[in-house]
């Protein structure tokens, strides 16, 4: 790709000849990169050269299951170094992903501050807002001016991960307001920052809403942080933008394979036994499903003797039903993955795709009509056919629409396993409607 | 939702009773979604009440068609004043979907100095890091001190979006590097602010770079706007994370409608017809594809004359296959959209699903076989069932993790219609294991 030469961006090295200098010279995301790309016991020797603060950085930046990989082969020692220079939410996540024994371990090594921050992180669900926050946030007396509310940002700013906003507290450190690092810039003199507080821009949220409906927020109002506060409105910290740029990414992604039935978190990196483990109950399901689909065949098996050209179109009603309700679901999931819907514009919703399923089940089905009529130059045959695809691709066009809504009413994951249960439905039924009317009409 | 309730968000009004007032109370974003529930007349009554910024700021947030439907509706001179109060980029994006004739109306009225920027953003493919850029930058000579830095971010930041990083240009206007506010605040007196660069984190695009490649940047390197530059290294704007979150949100999400044959760009609010005529191609696609496995099956319509109980198999080995096959296909699409795979690690990837198929299509294909022998108590029957289940189900794992690795070889979308290709392999070749078998064990 030419767009390609037009990026310019740190450059990796080839691993043969790494030196620690020159992961240290990447940028931490790409370091963490090229140590993924090494075998774990250069992975140990690499980071053991590092400065411990570049070793933190990368290894935060690293994938889960290689994050957690790297740390047990780390003595205690050093390990517990590199989780005390990390940003608490960074460690967090880290220590989380980590055995018991190891955890205790690591966490009693780290100074006593870190380590009441971090055994307070851990107590929160990790899919929560508790869970993703970061507790470096810049707070504000409300009644400072802007250049005292400078000065103090300067004083503190160095341990803390994003200086871009303030949050302004009163006497009793209930959260008041957030003003951004422009607005005190900007300020006049004479004024407090309280004053800068625009009440329609405070958008905060419990500690315990779920991350992906934090994620929301966090697109939905353009925020680069949101706060996280707890039941008496105090700040607990603040969840920022870069860290839902992942959870967004994965959410909207991992509904393509929840639809299928494959674990929303699986990628090509998780252990194989993993992703057998949570894909075979769905398999298991959709076998005993289509049991259903093969006990219909089975009512008209002996249409299907008698006229075995019925068993050469079953496919073809089946799959093209199928591919259109899939069609109809696709689009309906990732609409209920981005927006809150009300009840009455998901029927609107449904209405749509059923007006579309009309049209092309119309035309499709016309199609295969005037094919299979000239192909066994059958008028009955190519009608029953025909009708049978055209009901068969309506009705998936139906389901698909509403089988998201209908989980998401039960309080389920719109997504999971939808697909398996759409062509259950669209299964059966075409070779219902397929093998009913041929009986009726081509048999009788 | 218990967790629901502990977001405290900017509340909106409901329609009926609503002022123009209260929806200047309301946060841009929530004001956008309050707009877009009323109709046309209401929109541009509303509109017409507001303060233009405002209105600007509320539309800029508005979906595509309901915010080009609207600058339709309002007289030329103030949708042209609306425009002008919009960030260029949001206008930009505004203009390019509009008519020619309204588009050239509404720039005539534009003031000369953002008539000009408007034109040249609107000469960037929309699709590219020039499209998506903001141009209100704040850029600095790199020779300056950080408190005359201060200084001229406060003179100029009144109408720059963001200035939580200042640009450092040499003498010639080339970019040299970046600085964020906070190392400008943190800095000590006495050096120049070129002297604050970290030369490994300056990463910059080309304007011509796909925009899903910048939202990519963005995201691995955890940036708050990265900057687009000239084949001069001139730079020419920033694209800042709050518009690379809709890109990585939609980009995600779409390919889970491009793997079915939908269009990658509708939602539940694209008007049907737009609908029908994107999913047609691909439903033809798949009927002729459908009719690929309805001529293997015809090839063994002899067997199931005389066997009608293999039409009764036929669908659980096709639907099963087609499952397995698509939880390959989802995992591995979403892998390929999150980062760049060589080939080595491709056919890793492939590997190990092909051994998940096969352990997962072993337990399957003997479930099935003690079912199947369980309920028609012939042992050669339920052999064949189970053989040609495993085998198909094998085939699935390996045809759905290659499918996007060829498509994306091809140069192709890896996700377009991929399950269509996937369960045409399945379907078929399902079929003829299935009913081949059969002709070789059960009727020879």
């Amino acid at each position: 790709m030419s767009a390609e030469e037009e990026i310019r961006e740190p450059q990796g090295e080839n691993a043969d000849s790494l030196t620690a200098a020159e992961i240290e010279a990447q940028h931490p995301a790409d370091a963490a990169e090229t140590i993924e790309g090494l075998d774990i016991t250069d992975q140990v020797k690499f980071i053991k050269q590092l400065p411990v603060k570049d070793a933190a950085e990368s290894i935060a930046e690293m994938e889960d299951h290689d994050q957690r990989a790297l740390i047990q082969s780390l003595n205690t020692g050093l390990a517990a170094r590199i989780v005390e220079q990390m940003s608490p939410d960074d460690a967090t996540d880290l220590l989380e992903d980590l055995d018991d024994e190891l955890r205790h371990a690591l966490l009693n090594r780290v100074p006593e501050e870190e380590r009441a921050e971090l055994k307070t992180l851990l107590t929160f669900d990790p899919d929560t807002a508790g869970g993703v926050m970061n507790t470096e946030v810049v707070i504000l007396d409300q009644d400072l001016s802007p250049d005292q509310g400078i000065g103090k940002i300067r004083e503190e700013v160095e341990d803390k991960e994003i200086p871009y906003y303030a949050y302004l507290v009163d006497k009793k450190d209930r959260l008041t307001g957030v003003v951004s690092l422009r607005d005190i810039l900007l300020a006049k003199h004479g004024i407090k920052l309280k004053d800068l507080v625009k009440t329609q821009s405070l958008v905060t949220v419990g500690y315990n809403v779920d991350k992906e409906e934090v994620a929301h927020l966090i697109a939905h109002y353009n925020l680069l942080a949101l706060p996280v506060v707890d039941f008496g409105n105090r700040l607990l910290g603040v969840v920022t933008v870069d860290d839902v740029i992942d959870i967004i990414h994965e959410e909207a992604s991992e509904d393509m394979q929840a639809m299928v039935g494959a674990g929303a978190d699986e990628t090509t990196d998780s252990p194989w036994l993993y992703s057998v483990r949570v894909r075979l109950p769905w398999l298991i399901i959709n076998v005993l499903f289509s049991a259903v689909s093969a006990w219909v065949v089975h009512l008209f098996e002996g249409n299907i003797a008698e006229m075995a050209v019925l068993a050469v179109l079953m496919p073809v009603v089946a799959n093209q039903a199928g591919n259109t309700g899939q069609q109809a679901l696709a689009v309906m999931i990732r609409q209920l993955a981005m927006e809150r819907f009300d009840r009455r514009r998901a029927w609107v919703a449904v209405l749509r795709e059923i007006r579309i399923g009309l049209v092309n089940g119309l035309i499709i089905s016309t199609l295969v009509f005037c094919a299979a009529l000239f192909l066994t130059d059958k008028l009955a045959l190519a009608s029953v056919m025909g009708l049978a695809l055209g009901v068969d691709m309506l009705l998936g066009a139906f389901a698909g629409a509403s089988i998201p809504l209908l989980l998401k009413e039960m309080g389920r994951d719109p997504a999971q396993a939808s697909s398996i249960f759409l062509t259950t439905i669209t299964d059966s039924m075409g070779f219902f409607f397929l093998l009913g009317l041929a009986g009726l009409l081509l048999l009788a």
